[in-house]
């Protein structure tokens, strides 16, 4: 067992699922202690049925899945009824949150529900600075977190989140990224609240792109996981060449968040006090915080620049190898 | 005189008056061939009208200044009437654009109406890299120079702009910088019209902030354009503290331009193929543009750190020892 411990807190997703098997494929450097779930791509009750699903179909029944909070801080389930996503997140990752691909439920259940952010708050406590957590979805149970406990901000345990953009358009709206514009307040609490980030956006995770030359190499495995992860991702692919062809493939915006949060050498990263517009066309934005542009102390470290070449062999090599067992 | 050539392309401005003075204090590095006059802070009349005023003002009516294009690209004066600076430009730089400020007329008229594009043109065919532009309003006499003479983006003069923010907000709108919004179709076809440029944005130059500490310097000296320039930045600052004071004191912006242009080492900078956005609610924002994030031949140098101390100490002793004559 390693010595690192990684929360991974998805919305269980295409590339989420990748992020899961790049983490599992890690694992003589990280120790997966649990997944969290939260929303945005599927709903909290999705995705974590999605991440149980693909733990058991990596042989992974020992990793606890933890249902996180299931709405914006802003949105009130008793007068808006549940929380649903919307329809560009279900076309992004089809109905089933994996593309269509089909994955056997897992025979075990989850944790209780929302007992995300009392795991998260125990893990950061126990483990600090030997803790990551890596949020690829709405940042509303990260915000609960630090709300709720706010020693977690100098706990020592890293947050390094796929969320935002900085240097590019967002890709929901021209200012907006998806993760962050599913709850722009939560994700604007992480970021002023003191708490230490690494924000892996869309400046970085546009500059990875997976074909079907990568996929075809899964299918080749002849097994259950390498079809599972070759239909899902080519659905993903197919989506990109169809809306975002300029990036040659499909982003693969969840694993490098991971790759990143093991080994920040990976990226360079500028120090940023950010903030989140909360109104009009700019909500979603991820911004320089004016009023803390004079801080020499970056809460913030925003990659901008990303070893592609190296951070695409290592996810070839780790989610292959898990793929082939 | 100095090997290297300079051309300021100003909308003349309080802080335009502190490029000139910069640029005057730097004639040991750099040798100022001509001033040609664009619009934003004020009509191109007023901007040529100051920029005459300051050279007589620094005894320095040889330097020549050369009226440029005076409306956006998109502008058709014919139909609206002539162009006019904004309120918001108005209220920053004051109606006579040098903060209400004392300076008496040049005896000495302009070089004829609309002579700045074959300036520019023939000062970079002659001198190439030894060159370098210095735009710090409308970009409109710029893109009709690359327009008009497309040999100029291959013949080694360097443009090191003032505008754009790109991790911070705009100052206009949350999306656009006060230059790039004056004319965002002429910005956008000077970033991606494949010319080399340095963009000195507000994401460095709201980190330069002169208080009333130094322009009190300028006031002690007893001279004429010691007292000028402490009126006209008064003027600046009490702007700023009202309106941003979270900066300290007035942003920099144009004299850090001209001093990155003379030494590019003052800043760091990242390489990115910008794009404006010119629709909507982010209609003049700078960004990344997407549809050239995978060419590694980045085009742009935008300006993302700068070393505040070493520029204010330039800043000050240059146009200290210039004002004290």
């Amino acid at each position: 067992m390693a010595a690192r411990k990684l929360i991974l807190d998805l919305d269980t997703g295409i590339d989420d699922t990748l992020a899961i098997a790049y983490a599992l494929g890690s694992a003589d450097e990280v120790d997966l202690i649990g997944i969290t779930g939260t929303y945005g791509n599927v709903t909290v009750r999705r995705g974590v049925r999605n991440s149980l699903a693909v733990l058991h179909l990596f042989g992974r029944d020992d990793v606890p899945v933890y249902p996180g909070v299931d709405h914006p801080l802003a949105y009130d389930p008793a007068v808006n009824g549940p929380w649903e996503p919307s329809a560009g997140s279900v076309a992004v990752h089809a109905p089933n949150g994996v593309g269509g691909a089909t994955i056997p439920d897992s025979p075990r259940a989850s944790e209780p529900d929302g007992s995300a952010v009392d795991f998260i708050i125990d893990a950061a406590r126990t483990y600090g600075e030997n803790l990551v957590i890596v949020p690829t979805g709405a940042m509303t149970t990260m915000a609960t977190v630090l709300k709720t406990a706010p020693d977690i901000r100098d706990s020592g345990a890293r947050i390094t989140l796929m969320g935002g953009a900085l240097t590019v358009p967002g890709n929901v709206s021209p200012g907006a990224e998806a993760n962050i514009s599913q709850d722009p307040e939560a994700a604007d609490y992480l970021f002023r609240c003191g708490a230490r980030t690494t924000m892996i956006g869309l400046d970085v995770t546009h500059q990875t792109a997976l074909t079907r030359k990568g996929t075809a190499v899964w299918r080749a495995l002849g097994t259950p996981a390498g079809d599972f992860l070759a239909d899902m991702t080519d659905y993903y692919i197919d989506f990109y060449l169809a809306h975002q062809p300029e990036i040659g493939g499909c982003g693969l915006h969840d694993p490098l968040a991971v790759a990143a949060a093991l080994d920040p050498m990976l990226v360079t990263t500028l120090g940023v006090n950010l903030k989140v517009d909360l109104d009009g066309a700019f909500r979603g934005r991820t911004i320089g915080d004016r009023a803390r542009l004079a801080d020499p102390d970056k809460h913030t470290q925003v990659a901008l620049g990303v070893d592609v070449p190296e951070f695409l062999e290592r996810f070839m090599t780790r989610i292959t190898a898990l793929a082939a067992k």
